[in-house]
């Protein structure tokens, strides 16, 4: 077994910090001692480094992605493609050797249908195609269409000052995301908005549909669909996502000639609810089998691409984790399961029904991990709540190696979030998310956007989090 | 102008580190006050905000490297296409209001002619080619070529073992890059030797040419060429790097079929030393522009692609830092000057020139900062010299919003490496590098392979650094 400063050797420029971290590490005599590392100066520094090296060597994660995306592409909610998809990952959780179960639960079922037509009507030029695509729960328009003019709006204070304006019309929210921020989530939760309550907002002003501008920092051709949230009291008008160099032109379109008509026709259709599961598998602990640490990601994606990024590589990365623990031959003492919810681009109603359901009871989750950022570079890793939080920090050298460079609040995720009621530590992997917006919900999210050391790195540091959650608590 | 709490709004996880780190530097009086932000909590949090929001809003950084790839693609030190990738950054550092000047050196001018043909001979099949590039400064085949037996060799440990057996022979050096590290660069430091020494070890035994294993992680087709150092004393002979694809297939052939023949031609040539210059540019600082702030990066390049990561992106980041630093609207107090230099692929000798060149008399360099490990993600900063470490890890919360992790030990770069003799501080920009080596010295370096945003926080990183250490001295 390789000693601390055999794995030291590969950490190049992170050596002082590590070494600084150990002398610090050493002090806590609670932890001095450990099953894996009796004499080791950082307690499960060598089964972190086994983890790395392993999934490092094998890029086992993106075997397991290369498999999902392959054979269940398509992996909409409540679709034939979604229950392939627990077919297969309920195959490939078994040959890890775990116990593989289901949980019943109510899903969407919404079908995009097979016409998505925008087209531009001017004068007496062609019609112009416009590249949208139906937003997930959109109403279809009826079999002929709209044909209405059109109304930009860049903001929801722009669009109560139309007021009158757009009664009767499209309203067009070209709202951009903010390059500015550095955390592109951070400008996808300030822009995204305009997705999901764009369509009731305008409702109430009595427009007939809306287009909105993709949730993207690129200007590129591809639609990026996402949810679109109908307030309960309002008429529900239909709702697409248009590429955004397609509403650049649009604008500039609009700006030549208003009272630009389009003519819009939606098919997508709304079949839920219906029954579907949440399929869940675990390694059961040898000591403390009723403490739980769980593992979680979204198995349904939207049907533009084949969710490789969102949310197939936390798939992968959750299962990977597992192999690589299962890899170290070391039975982990508490319980390590995996959940792999439907439904999360609906509402993540799955993860408050994972939470409770009647067979939590007698159980105790200690903590959960969710994967749902995309399969790019590890930078830090999120706590939700502040009780664990100095244990969490002085494990931040056991994630250096895999990349991970702070601990720091904002934990969680859609689907473990209910948990976190009941006193489940939640935490949250954060990998880099330059280029994650550039794939999010679109055809553009393939396999071949995700780089297999990005990934397995992000599930090394799963792995590792896991284990060490599992032997220590937490 | 904006404050501390503005810049605050978008940082979303770092917010607690933010705000503690604003009450420790708080404490420090002597950077309390500040000509920027008079009433800033963290100086020059509101220059280092400015920055970032400028550029990303900009994506500056990918314009002129999208020139420069486009208009100057071909940069090979000494030859035609270097002089109009230096005319045309002449142009631009101008176009920055750079004063701007060369200072002349002696370079090398390899040229890879138009032959490079290695043949598979397996008995009475038709000759199978494999994808390879000559290594840079390789000597030539005769005209007719090379007709020999491969001796497939794992380790220079292996080679001496081999002995006699590789005398008349091709060693094909199949060392491949250890996936194991997560520090990539740690990876390419112990396959390079083979690059770089394999072709000298193996002429000691009497081989008549090598062929090695491209440096890279991927299995793919593009072969990774490099330099090779011949020693001084021992016969050159030529030398070529094989796409990893083409390695592993050529291994599973020799493990069937040992003795199996190579046919290898070359016509590259080596024309140099030629002369060539250091191209330079600065804003001369207002207060104390005798005291300079280099900016470093290579303008020379592999011929295979654009050089686009390697150095292309440095050099867009060293030119897009300025031109930040210029939109500001402040002038330096000290000089703030660029450096583009040639020949870095053919052993750097250019920083060695820069550095001893008789015009450095009465200049002082505070700090030099070279950008050449790609244009991805920023994540550390590291620095060479130990003297200054305090106040350059006070500053780290400047760089975080451009997503900058740590500042550690480890600074410097092929080029600035000689400044360090005279006291200069040598930072090191540290980008991710799990993707560099996919692209370096390939055809795969090419623009597409470089992220707009992820260059231009680079360039964000590199600006707040250079700007600071401007005005405060370090």
């Amino acid at each position: 077994m390789k000693d601390f400063h055999s794995a030291d050797r590969h950490l190049g420029l992170f050596r002082l910090a590590a070494v600084l971290a150990a002398f610090s590490l050493a002090g806590t005599s609670s932890e001095r001692t450990s099953i894996l590392d009796p004499g080791s100066k950082v307690p499960y520094a060598d089964a972190a480094e086994t983890l790395r090296v392993e999934g490092l060597k094998s890029e086992g994660g993106f075997a397991i992605l290369e498999r999902l995306t392959r054979l269940a592409p398509e992996r909409l909610t409540g679709s034939a493609g979604f229950a392939a998809a627990q077919e297969l990952m309920h195959r490939e959780m078994e040959a890890l050797g775990m116990s593989v179960w289901r949980e019943p639960v109510r899903v969407e079922h919404w079908v995009r249908g097979r016409i998505q037509e925008a087209l531009i009507l001017e004068g007496t030029a062609p019609p112009r195609p416009l590249r949208i695509a139906a937003l997930g729960l959109s109403v279809p328009t009826s079999a002929a269409g709209l044909n209405a003019p059109l109304v930009e709006i860049r903001s929801f204070e722009e669009l109560q000052k139309a007021g009158g304006r757009v009664r009767g019309a499209i309203v067009f929210f070209n709202h951009p995301m903010d390059r500015s921020f550095q955390d592109t989530f951070g400008a996808y939760g300030e822009a995204a908005q305009y997705r999901t309550r764009g369509a009731s907002e305008a409702a109430k002003l009595g427009a007939a549909a809306v287009l909105v501008r993709s949730m993207t920092l690129r200007l590129d051709g591809f639609p990026h669909t996402g949810m679109v949230g109908y307030a309960a009291d309002v008429p529900k008008i239909p709702a697409a996502a248009v590429a955004t160099l397609d509403a650049e032109d649009l604008s500039r379109r609009l700006a030549r000639q208003p009272g630009l008509r389009l003519r819009l026709r939606l098919d997508c259709r709304d079949l839920g609810p219906v029954e579907s599961s949440n399929l869940a598998g675990e390694i059961r602990g040898a000591e403390q089998p009723a403490e739980i640490v769980l593992l979680g990601a979204h198995l349904d994606a939207w049907d533009l691409g084949t969710g490789a990024h969102d949310d197939g590589a936390g798939c992968a990365q959750c299962l990977e984790a597992v192999r690589l623990i299962r890899a170290l031959g070391i039975a982990p003492k508490r319980t390590i399961r995996v959940v792999l919810y439907p439904n999360e681009e609906f509402g993540a109603s799955a993860g408050r029904d994972y939470a409770d359901s009647p067979r939590r009871s007698g159980e105790r989750h200690l903590a959960a991990i969710e994967s749902d950022r995309g399969g790019f570079l590890p930078i830090g890793f999120g706590l939700g709540s502040a009780a664990s939080f100095e244990k969490l920090k002085k494990w931040i050298d056991l994630l250096r190696p895999a990349g991970i460079q702070w601990v720091g609040p904002g934990g969680g995720g859609a689907d473990i979030g209910p948990l976190g009621e009941s006193g489940t530590a939640l935490l949250a992997f954060i990998p880099d998310a330059q280029r994650y917006f550039d794939h999010h919900h679109s055809a553009n999210d393939v396999l071949a956007a995700v780089h297999p050391r990005e990934l397995e790195l992000g599930a090394v540091v799963m792995a590792v989090m896991a284990f060490v959650i599992a032997q220590q608590g937490i």
